[in-house]
């Protein structure tokens, strides 16, 4: 029966964990020189229906990595459910192809096309939410925990507009057990369905969350702050007058910001980022607190996990690393 | 001497059985988990004049089941004869890769392209024919052969507009000696030049052929049943309603036309389906019926077989195969 | 310590002649059938802001022949400098590929993307240079050197318009200790910036040049004529009308002006060419005469040769292939 991945809600926490320790695993493996064939052979169909420079190269580097080829659909290149039934369109794509990836404008959109595909479907961002994003960023935290911390005891702020990176954020710190916190503007703040799958997440894992724009509540003792560009997405852009009234300065990460945190507290930013609006280029070029290019490259990092996962082939990765390694 | 596919009135029936055979046998090959590299590390570039993401997708997954590359030159990418003469185009691709596809809109074009390129070329549609969905076909049928039938043995009939697909099938089905029927109304039916070939197949096969808009003949003994969209190719596309009043009700496809033609008949479409128009949701969805995914897949299985032949590797190719599957 | 291919100027003729050299080894050994996977599972990120087929499919091309992939990211498909800083992308791309290259519009924006990458960059044109193309060139002029004649000897004349391979081809005849020339109107001659470089290259390897508008002078004893398009690159292009009155007859290569040249020159060309402006059919067809498809495939030849050095595999490539091609 094949697995997709198009909400962590769907998972347990011990599922994703096995995706982290995977990816974490591969990372270490390619790092040392070592080759891995897992998906020899194998096709990645990418279905995008906007442009994304990042998800489509971690995408495609990663397929190479493993032996396998992606295959970029440019936005206009394939129109689903346009010219042909979505329906019909996941049934010849999954003959053709091993695995598939879509970068959507709806969510229902990558839903669908999981729900004909007879191939795994993994999402690559939608107007819901971006797990593979949440997947590199948990897998980032993991790699700079604070020393003598668990998960469960990470308090994780993310700062500014209530975007998809944003609700992803959430719903993976939520899941985890950590306290996850949204610092932003009342008419920009996260609500609705996404607060009954932090709740749901908490109940289960013992986290905690909150909704807020009080700075001091928000910041005390936070272990990452984590920011995304302000001029929205999906929908017409905020102009900069608009984001800038909105957002500054009260939401801009600068090193004041920073202070007001934990000590040795990091940052991080899903990117591209508007340097002088939701961040200072202090912040994000300051060695010792901005791990977010880590967090970039942590995008190619998840990519190899997730598609090791779905595609059914995790043992046989772990096996061959830990004996490449062993030496 | 390198050889071309542009059209398969150039072939023998026996040359394209081999295509057929050798491209059985790489997809058990491939489905029993066996690796092929018989094109290590070669670049098929191809270019289209027109996006087409089933023979892209086919094209591009055959290249890396077969070990070597294939490169996307999409749609105003190459511009085929404008900055550069065809000729001078022709030459150079030559240099830098080791074959060549072209979906074309005119037909001149591929074979001008075949004419100065020193590497095979593959036609991958034009206005006059669509040799490798044509190759896909009669592997299909092959492998829907009703108990007790050779191929010679077929009616296969073609429903509504005589598209490029339809006068691919005819020119197909007649080189192998099998019974072809376009059933279609009188100002879109097969005709001229096509028919030529047609009469020339029949000739050296002992095939036939019909062109009717006869109901009952068109129908009675049929195996198989194919059609392709009512809006044309190429050129402006006929509107919904102009088409439908053409073809509409009498040419589409649906569980009554099913029901006249042999018992176990199949249902076949190059696909994409405009789903209401040219066949019912029933019958393409109706699984002992509608073998048009097999087809979809068929394309890819097509693309394999066409890419070793004509790269001159296909007794390699039998031998690789046949030894890993001995066992 | 990075290397990047940015301008043939910051190496010495040794250098570039260590490229020249593993190039022609690694074209013998692939022509001999023999594998060659020193870039196995590699990455190579392609920029484009401007599109290039030729210099596109050579790379990727390349790549696929060095047991790696090279990713294609059309123009607009990614936006240099726009959406998100300069330096922010050139470390995001390090992090997600292994080597880069760019056709850039202007010669800053490479300078840049090689400034902030920790990866190689490779310079794929500017409006300054062409260095791939130069490459390519210096390494066709080995493979016709005129019996008994040294790079020192040569005389190789750019007839027509000063273009980015005009000035590309300058510079590496001067490096080499040739005698380069620009044959060409007035206003359109090699200048500034250019001749200083010349001038610096020539002082050390006793080479000379020549800008000059007079034929006699040009042609004598040539043993290379090249020549590029008449219409401009980068900015708006020359309409024909104009073009033809600068340029024709004086500059355009026809047999007239190869009879005036050394015996037994040769012709080159960048190509894509216009013919019947910048050079005749009769030229460009000769098959004793014209090079200029040798040349285009040693965009090949010179693609493999510099992601093999500036990925740091040059020695070890050298051992396999003449390890491969001892037998």
């Amino acid at each position: 029966m094949k697995k997709d991945y198009i909400d962590t809600s769907k998972f347990t926490k011990e599922e994703l964990m096995d995706i982290v320790n995977v990816s974490l695993l591969i990372k270490k493996h390619i790092k040392a020189g070592y080759p891995l064939n897992v998906l020899y052979h194998k096709t990645l169909g990418m279905i995008f229906e906007q442009p994304s420079t990042r998800t489509r190269v971690s995408f495609e580097t990663a397929m190479t990595q493993l032996g396998g080829h992606a295959q970029y659909l440019a936005p206009g290149q394939i129109q689903l459910g346009k010219h042909e039934s979505m329906k019909d369109t996941a049934i010849v794509l999954s003959r053709l192809t091993d695995v598939l990836m879509a970068r959507v404008i709806s969510h229902k959109t990558v839903e669908e096309l999981a729900k004909y595909a007879t191939v795994p479907v993994i999402n690559g961002m939608s107007d819901w939410n971006h797990p593979t994003q949440e997947m590199g960023d948990i897998i980032t935290i993991f790699e700079h925990m604070p020393p003598g911390k668990r998960v469960e005891d990470l308090k994780v702020v993310f700062v500014g507009d209530c975007t998809q990176v944003c609700a992803s954020l959430g719903m993976m710190i939520t899941k985890m057990g950590g306290h996850f916190v949204h610092y932003g503007p009342k008419d920009f703040q996260l609500r609705g369905d996404y607060l009954d799958i932090l709740e749901e997440n908490c109940k289960i894992s013992g986290g905690s969350y909150l909704i807020t724009d009080n700075e001091e509540e928000a910041l005390k003792d936070a272990d990452f702050i984590y920011t995304d560009v302000w001029y929205g997405l999906y929908e017409s852009e905020l102009p900069k007058e608009e984001r800038m009234r909105i957002f500054y300065p009260k939401y801009q990460v600068n090193m004041d910001m920073m202070k007001k945190c934990a000590p040795n507290a990091k940052f991080m930013h899903c990117l591209p980022a508007t340097r002088g609006e939701e961040v200072t280029d202090e912040v994000m070029d300051d060695k010792d607190i901005s791990i977010c290019f880590d967090e970039a490259e942590n995008r190619l990092t998840a990519m190899r996990g997730l598609l090791v996962y779905f595609m059914g082939v995790m043992d046989e990765t772990i096996e061959i690393c830990k004996k490449n390694m062993k030496g």
